[in-house]
This record gives C-alpha cells, sequence and structure tokens, in this order.
C-alpha cells in the first residue's frame, strides 16, 4: 500500500497559520512524524492561498525535503506554483496531484508530467462534469490513460483516482467507487489506484466508522495507495489487517511485525 | 444483512455450565439480548456434550423460544440431536447448521431438511478433505446446490458458507474466502453466503482487528449473513457501515436510525 501523507494542507485549521507565517518547525515536524508512521509520500499543499500559492509551495517543497528524504506529492492546479514546486524539488521522482480530463487542466499540466518525468494522479473527471457511473468513470479513465501513455507515461507512474463522492448525496457512490477501482485494476494490470479518505463521509455521523470501512473495501477491491493521515493509528492498523486478508502479506510478516512494534491498534 | 447470534454455543466457558444446569435464566438473557442486539436467528449449539446432545438441543430449542420469536439455528452434525430439536421447534423456519458435500454427512443430514422445509448452510467441504483454492471451494458449492435444489429446496433457503481457514496457517486464506464469496454470489442470484469470523484470525494477535476488517471485505465481496457476536457494538457498527458502502441501504436510512438510536461506536 503507496501511503500518501495528507497533513501539510493549509486546508487544515493547524497548518494555515503555519504556512502564512512560514513556521519551518511545524511544517518539518509533521513531515517527520508522517514518514514515521508510514507514509512513501508527503502530499504539500496550500491552495488556501491563491495568490501567494506559487511562492509558498515553492517553499513547502524546500522546507520538507530539509528533513526528510520521501518523494513529494504537489497538490495544486496552478502550473505556476507547480512549476515552482518542480523546479526546487530534489527528493526522487514527484507525484503529480493531479490532472483531469477536463481539456484545459490536462493541457495545462501534462507537460509538466513529461518534462520532468513525475507520477500523476488522474482524477475520472471531464468537462461533461462529475460521472455517476462507474463505466462512465472507466470510460474517462481510459482517455487518460491512453492520452498519456501514448506520449510515454508509464502505467506504474499512473494513480487513477476513481473521484469518491459523499455516500451522504447518493448511497450508490460507495459502490460506485469500488466498482470503478475494481474495474481498473483489473483492466490496466501494473497501474495504481488511490483517493482522499474524508470525502466518502462527507456529512454523515461517525464519519471515522465510514472512512475505515471504506478504505478496507477498497483495498478488497484492489485500491493499492491512499491520501489520508498516516498518523491516525487505528487507520493504519486497518490498512495491515485489509492488506493481509487480500493476500498481500506472505507469512503474515508485514502484520506480526506491525504488532511487535507497537503499530497497531485492536 | 442477515444476522446469526452465536452466543449459545457450549465451546464458550460461560454457556457450559449453563446448560450443565439447565440454568433458563442464563439462555434465556443471551436469546433476548442478541435479538435486541440485532441478531435474525439464534444459533444453538451444545456439541461439547456429545453424550447429552440430543436432549440438550431439544431443551435449548425450548428455551430460547419460550422468550423470542425468531428463527433458530440448529448447530449439530448429530442427526439424532437434530431431529429432536426440529421436533421441538416452533419458531418458524429453522436453518440447520449444517451440511458439507462429505457423503455421510450429506446423507445424514440432508432428508431433514426436506421432511422440515428448513433453511441449510453448506459447508464448502467434501471428502476429498479442506478445499485448497476459491475453484475448489466453488466446484464443491456447485455439487451442493445442484444436489439439493434438484430435490426442491430454493435458493434462497441455502447459505453457502466459503469455509474460512486461519491467515496464520495461509497468508492467501483470506483472499481464497473472499473470492468464494463473490464468485457464489454472482453465479448463484438469490443464494446466501454466511460464515463465523473468528476462525480467519486465529493465532495471530490483535484479532478483533481482524476480524473487523474480514467482514468488511467479505460484506464488500458480497457476504449477505454471519454468525457473529451481535451484541459486538463495533462490529455491528461496521456492517451497518459495510451495507451502507455496498450501496445497500437507500438514503442511508438504517445507518442514520442505528446512528440516531446510539447502535453505533465510533
Amino acid at each position: 500500500m503507496i501511503i500518501i501523507g495528507e497533513k501539510i494542507n493549509t486546508s487544515r485549521k493547524a497548518i494555515r497559520p503555519a504556512v502564512e507565517n512560514k513556521d519551518t518547525a511545524v511544517i518539518q515536524d509533521l513531515a517527520i512524524k508522517q514518514v514515521e508512521s508510514g507514509a512513501h509520500y508527503i502530499d504539500v499543499n496550500c491552495g488556501t492561498f491563491p495568490f501567494q500559492e506559487p511562492e509558498l509551495l515553492e517553499w513547502l517543497v524546500n522546507t520538507v525535503q530539509e528533513v526528510v528524504d520521501v518523494p513529494l506529492c504537489i497538490d495544486t492546479p496552478n502550473p505556476e506554483a507547480l512549476e515552482r514546486a518542480l523546479k526546487a524539488n530534489r527528493n526522487g521522482k514527484p507525484i503529480i496531484n493531479s490532472i483531469t480530463a477536463e481539456k484545459e487542466r490536462y493541457n495545462s499540466i501534462f507537460p509538466y508530467v513529461l518534462e520532468y518525468n513525475t507520477s500523476i494522479i488522474a482524477l475520472c473527471m471531464d468537462d461533461s462534469g462529475m460521472p455517476e457511473t462507474a463505466d462512465d468513470r472507466l470510460r474517462i479513465a481510459e482517455k487518460l490513460i491512453e492520452s498519456m501513455t501514448k506520449e510515454g507515461v508509464k502505467l506504474e507512474d499512473i494513480y487513477i483516482d476513481p473521484l469518491v463522492r459523499p455516500v451522504g448525496t447518493g448511497s450508490h457512490y460507495g459502490l460506485v467507487a469500488l466498482q470503478t477501482i475494481e474495474k481498473i485494476m483489473n483492466e490496466f494490470p501494473g497501474i495504481h489506484t488511490t483517493c482522499g479518505l474524508s470525502n466518502i463521509s462527507f456529512g454523515i455521523p461517525a464519519r471515522k466508522l465510514i472512512n475505515q470501512a471504506f478504505l478496507v473495501m477498497a483495498i478488497g477491491a484492489g485500491l493499492d495507495s491512499a491520501i489520508l493521515d498516516p498518523m491516525d493509528k487505528k487507520l493504519m492498523s486497518f490498512i495491515y489487517a485489509a492488506e493481509l486478508l487480500r493476500g498481500k502479506d506472505d507469512f503474515c510478516m508485514n502484520y506480526l511485525t506491525a504488532y511487535r512494534e507497537g503499530k497497531l491498534e485492536s
């Protein structure tokens, strides 16, 4: 399971002032703790500062890579911010978060994937709006995969996000996301699927329960990456359990090691 | 989700003396509490008393149905005990737990399914021993389903148990069970799948975590019944969450009602 640590995002109350004031210690502490908790990538997002985003995103990249070696997930739709972040990047191949099949967004982001040889998160969304069914999502994913691989992007550098909509706005949206993940993983061996978790439970009570269950079911459907809080010990425990149950943990080694290291919360 | 309450089983330390001493109050209390917690069936098992099993199982059936109206899940491989329990039964159509494709067991149990018009739990096991792969299990299930439906048993009265083996003895057994469930539910629309939970985690630490994750993933794979402790609030909470995410809870009604009634533990 490829874990993308989501915590350095200015939409979070604690992060906004830290980025505004360039509080290096707060950001670096979060970067280190996420990596210690199991993050393979550190997402950086300062999208709530649209006018300063290029400068602040570059600062975030530099600040984070001073203290951790894992690659970054550069989270912006702003090409100028993206370019400054990519130029500053020294931590190995980053993921760009994200592209869609919307013509304008695709054309403004895709050149950076090629120029900087990055991985890419691709959302199942195009100019016709939010897709309703799993087949609609699959069609968009196929279009994105075809056009990116044609230009030389490898399948293993593509992370398809099924576009998770809240079950509170449509009780079929959980199943739609799960079916999309399963179909994509079956149809394109070697590709990755990823998603954020919290959107699924937006607006309904006992959200953690839904987030945990969704993550477990999505791993069951084949999900092999997620954008989440790696410092949430319970959530990480469920990842160990789910990977074991999905047959991805030979001799239960990862699970048993995590248990011995006190990482499982039961 | 069809919940079969597992608690009245003499292999449990608290139940053995209660049955031995015919302590009506203990048994009836557990029957009532399981139904209040959401059990649709009450399993009764006194297999640890092989010599008194016919008499004690009849006593259990009578004791339970004095206080609850839900049907029973009569859990014995002993034909004499089974017959006495079925004769005593007055709570609607019971489930017999269980038959296998082992010739002797099949021939000794199946006549009661027909004579008493019961539902039946059928384990994916035959005289060649414990099946290894999902396809092995599917073949046994197909054989069982074919021979029972040929005699007039309806698909909706059959509960296939994929035979859950501990991941500690083979780290592929989780995936094997999940694949079996998915294949059976796809191939035989209208049939049920069920299983006990605790076997999956036998011998490894933090068992509850594995049991919860397995239940959620199995519901993701199509499982629509389980033999479990309905008084385990956390487990029941995950069932509500998983059913919602599987698209089986229109307008999130069951989930939201459970939340309002204080049934969700998050």
